[in-house]
């Protein structure tokens, strides 16, 4: 790979670009706009010369007449006649995963935007090109046009991780702050964002956590030294959040965002993915709409925050070319920050042992003695309640449909051990106190 | 140079460093802590070799005993037992000038955190280190522990920024935030910040601007390619933002930050420092007390906003370190992001050609017609006004010490020409319908 350190060379860098959606045909476009000028700022002229898609003829807004044409992404990875080789396919298994196998096996520099590749197989094709001693990179897997990848590999220094915090799902977040802003549902919200492409037909990867769930698991290793572990996280969705959690936070001072976190704890890692009460004045507050923001907090920078577009086509083959510059200059780095040797086995702390404060919501029937039973279960558990809410306006009309009278009580507790408040809950669920499942929002002090 | 390229090398780096103030001494602590785990991370041994600072007996909270001893920097800067020099002098010119110059000179790689050395002679020196074929690091040098200069250099791709605007000193921003948040004065706050060591004695450099005047400098440079320009921008500090400011902005849903902000614009590049009203909402306007932030808008990524300490010694070492990775793995990019060469003649915007909209409060005098004299002048200048307020609570007596009765009007412009502003308050003074300098604050749309 030598010939990649000389950022001076006269030899032009020749780009194989599988997949050619939103960003492929996108990075192709900047490619052949941009060319000039960043043959300039590198001193080497940088060419897309081959690609592999599905279909040869649809119009793409970019004229890709004069590139070599593949039908197997495969045989791109591995054609002699391209120095790097980007993989826009997606998908966590299948052609995706044998280009990038392939390419990086015969020392070739990959760059790709596939998380579920990357959570899925990160650590093994991080092994691949260490031992063939070529570059993975991945800055756009994780929070589209964010640098945060660079960051974690590059910008820290020797700063220790303790924690790392997220909102790192476009479509929940968009979803979130139309609730907030606008007082409609979740159910008009995502109907919405799927008119506008914000959302899929099948929305569940993205409001069920499961999309965060997987950028959260690749950061976390970056963070932590540990393996990629995207199944073994505590995930929850946003899709039973309603108007009423909504209103009261914001009454309480907070908003609720989709957050994914991680820190170490004494059992491990935490790995969390949950819709979380964030301080309205908080920067990650601030952070709206389709926009990402990813917070990192470290011994020696204490907080950094990195806000930006997490997805759409520009902001992320915006990303995939920071990768490609940084292979034609020759950055070597490992891909997961340490030698893929090194990685420790994933130990998932847990969940049961997270503390923190709790905002919980409850549908209390309306008779005497049900507010005092549910204090008494928490003050069982030693449960300190921060503030109680009940409103008139919150109360939500049989909620069973069991015809049952009931009033919506929002309680505030202050740090708590997860295990308790769940014991407390089930204890006043038995008591017959309540109807229906109680909403459980964690609190996150920033 | 080439031995640096190699991460692998079996020779240890030897760092000596100049300067052993509260960054210094915590880059010897940090770098003698973490050297095994840098060692693992990097392949290559760092370790501090040798050390200049002014006294050599004061106790510094770490350890320099085993470190080879100079009284003079430039000698260390020189000394054929280190391969990198790190200044942390500070001063424009003087020692840290002479040091510096004097290791790029012989292909010595530097780090520096020093802001106002390289304001004023930034370019000379990444001319030096490009014609040595060495490295110039100066993450720490604008804004802290936060990674823009890494950011902007090697983050964004073929990205064409189109404004940088932030928060970038903490001294402004810690007493901007305590104003905001407990009513007291600027005289108050500036009082507490000298107390908690967040001010100089002597605190003009940061309540003035010109702190932030020289990390804008550095950043437009970055961002738009033209010869760094420190001494000709917009300057206004935040010594005149008032309670009635500061409560008025908060009710219309502001918050007043100091912003430092370079764009382009027709007439060359628009370079500013000045309070301005941020909506209350924004990424930015979560930014309190002595955190930093830069935010860069971009063609290809839309908005990014990087947060974090801006100052203090762990931050701001853990920046110098990170430069210091860089060049013990042989990354190479041009100090300033392009070749010094190619840097175009700084060409300054007219101040008066800068649009926008804007807080103008006035003290009327209590006398009929006066607010429609004003509001006439405006409308002469085709100024739509966007809101009015006129409260008692704002009511400041006797202003001018003149015994004379005013009335404290506040009015919102819509976007507007900042020579109309000028012009329309000065035939509103020349009327005689106002009393004392009238208070003009930008609002940035964000």
């Amino acid at each position: 790979m030598q010939e990649f350190a000389d950022a001076g060379s006269d030899t032009p860098l020749r780009i194989g670009v599988a997949g050619l959606g939103n960003v492929g045909a996108t990075l192709v476009r900047i490619l052949q706009k941009d060319g000039v000028e960043l043959t300039r700022k590198l001193g080497r002229q940088i060419v897309v010369t081959a690609v592999a898609a599905r279909s040869r003829s649809r119009d793409r807004g970019v004229d890709i007449s004069g590139l070599e044409w593949f039908d197997d992404p495969v045989a791109l990875a591995k054609s002699d006649r391209i120095d790097l080789f980007v993989e826009l396919i997606g998908g966590e298994d299948g052609p995706a995963y044998a280009a990038v196998k392939a390419a990086l096996e015969i020392g070739r520099p990959v760059v790709t935007a596939n998380k579920a590749l990357l959570a899925k197989h990160g650590v093994a094709l991080a092994k691949v090109a260490e031992e063939a001693g070529t570059q993975l990179g991945f800055e756009a897997a994780v929070a589209g046009g964010i640098p945060v990848i660079k960051t974690l590999r590059e910008g820290l220094g020797s700063a220790s991780i303790e924690r790392v915090y997220g909102i790192m799902n476009g479509t929940c977040n968009y979803i979130l702050t139309r609730m907030g802003e606008e007082g409609i549902s979740f159910a008009e919200c995502l109907k919405d964002a799927q008119e506008l492409g914000y959302a899929e037909a099948d929305p569940t990867f993205d409001v069920e956590g499961f999309d965060t769930a997987h950028k959260l698991a690749i950061l976390a290793t970056l963070c932590f030294g540990y393996e990629i572990a995207p199944d073994r996280i505590h995930v929850e969705g946003i899709t039973r959040i309603s108007q009423a959690d909504i209103k009261v936070a914001a009454d309480l001072g907070y908003k609720i965002k989709l957050l994914g976190i991680a820190q170490r704890s004494d059992g491990g890692i935490e790995q969390r993915v949950h819709p979380t009460l964030v301080p309205k004045g908080s920067a990650i507050a601030g952070v709206d709409g389709v926009m990402n923001a990813v917070a990192l907090e470290t011994d020696h920078v204490h907080e950094l925050l990195l806000a930006g577009p997490g997805a759409g086509g520009p902001p992320t083959a915006s990303s995939v070319l920071s990768d490609i510059l940084d292979i034609a200059r020759g950055t070597k780095v490992p891909p997961l920050g340490v030698s893929s040797a090194e990685l420790l086995p994933y130990k998932q702390a847990p969940m049961r042992a997270h503390e923190g404060g709790y905002y919980i919501r409850l549908n209390a029937k309306d008779v005497p003695g049900a507010l005092a039973a549910i204090a008494t279960r928490m003050a069982e558990r030693s449960i300190s309640i921060e503030s109680v809410i009940q409103r008139p306006d919150l109360h939500v009309t049989d909620p069973a449909g069991e015809g049952m009278r009931t009033r919506t009580v929002v309680l505030l507790t202050q740090d708590t051990l997860e295990a308790d408040v769940r014991e407390s809950l089930a204890l006043i669920a038995d008591d017959g106190f309540i109807v229906g499942e109680p909403q459980l929002i964690r609190i996150e002090t920033l």
